[in-house]
């Protein structure tokens, strides 16, 4: 199972940065719980609910930090 | 759907980058969550609930950090 | 509704950089809620559990990391 | 309510820096809930609570990380 | 008990970077709790879990920043 | 109560290096329950519960963030 896409943290924009991030974040999820019927199951539960969005969200938010580091902020 | 307005993180003040901050988080619960009427269920659940607030809040805080960075604080 | 007052992220000392960190946090959560009268209603049960300070401290901890980074550290 | 002792993240050593780190932490519960009585009350919660205690400890590693970079992790 | 494989921080490419960082969150968990049977008894608690798998995944996440620091992103 | 062993953050490999972050960890919950009577009878709820165990890997995680930049991630 692949954990990083293209095995590169670069991406041309941050919209890609940011979508990378929402990725790994997930591929992540997906290596710690392989069994995809399992995570199915799960979905309902944090996407229904504020607090397991938020913590979600702050996962999200910090791969995108690395993920922004890694390609200068895009300062180009 | 897109997640980082504007595809950048360049922003000409800090309160723009907040604001900006505020606006990745938001994006990535929609993104996360895409059902716009499930959101509006939770809102009050979270917008009413102090620990829901300071997590997002906590989500925030860490946007902004690789905001802020990404404009060399800007010390222009 | 202004989320960074003064619009800067530099201070003279450490001292108003942590205030500045508070009040950082603290505009977040009345962005997110901007009810007042709900917000004072929430105040007691932060206020008054250990958890939800700590957490609170948390997002004041991150917020100054911000900070203290714009301000070089006021090592001066 | 003075938040960051001598006014400064500056320590002689790491010892120090560390107990600086955890001063910022319960300055910032004190200012967010002035009331040492209430403070009194709420110590034995976190204190008897295995999560309460780590939580308390990631803001204490977070100010720590802060008051590290600012002394260039005291490598003198 | 070894927590860091190959005493380095150092990796060929962002996916050994990515599996490195699982590898030291799990590692840890191992360290505080060494009883593999009472490991083997939480496992079904946290993967069938949503908060706890992406809490999980907050700790890999904040491992990866690390990693990916310490590997100057795999700009090479 | 010494919080920092050595009073340095300075390891020669990653492996001290990440021993120093669970100590640290550990040492800060000594030092805000000093009571070991306690910390004994604490210990069974957290190394016995999956999230009590994650919560406690993010701090050793932050924790190495700070002494892996200390040590310019061991790359010598």
């Amino acid at each position: 199972m692949e954990l990083v896409p293209g095995n590169s943290l670069l991406t041309a924009t941050p919209e890609e940065g940011r979508r990378l991030a929402v990725t790994l974040a997930r591929k992540t999820i997906g290596f710690m719980q392989p069994d995809a019927s399992v995570r199915e199951v799960l979905r309902p539960a944090y996407a229904n609910d504020a607090d397991s969005l938020t913590a979600a969200g702050q996962v999200v938010a910090t791969e995108f930090q690395t993920i922004a580091a890694a390609n200068d902020y895009w300062r180009g």
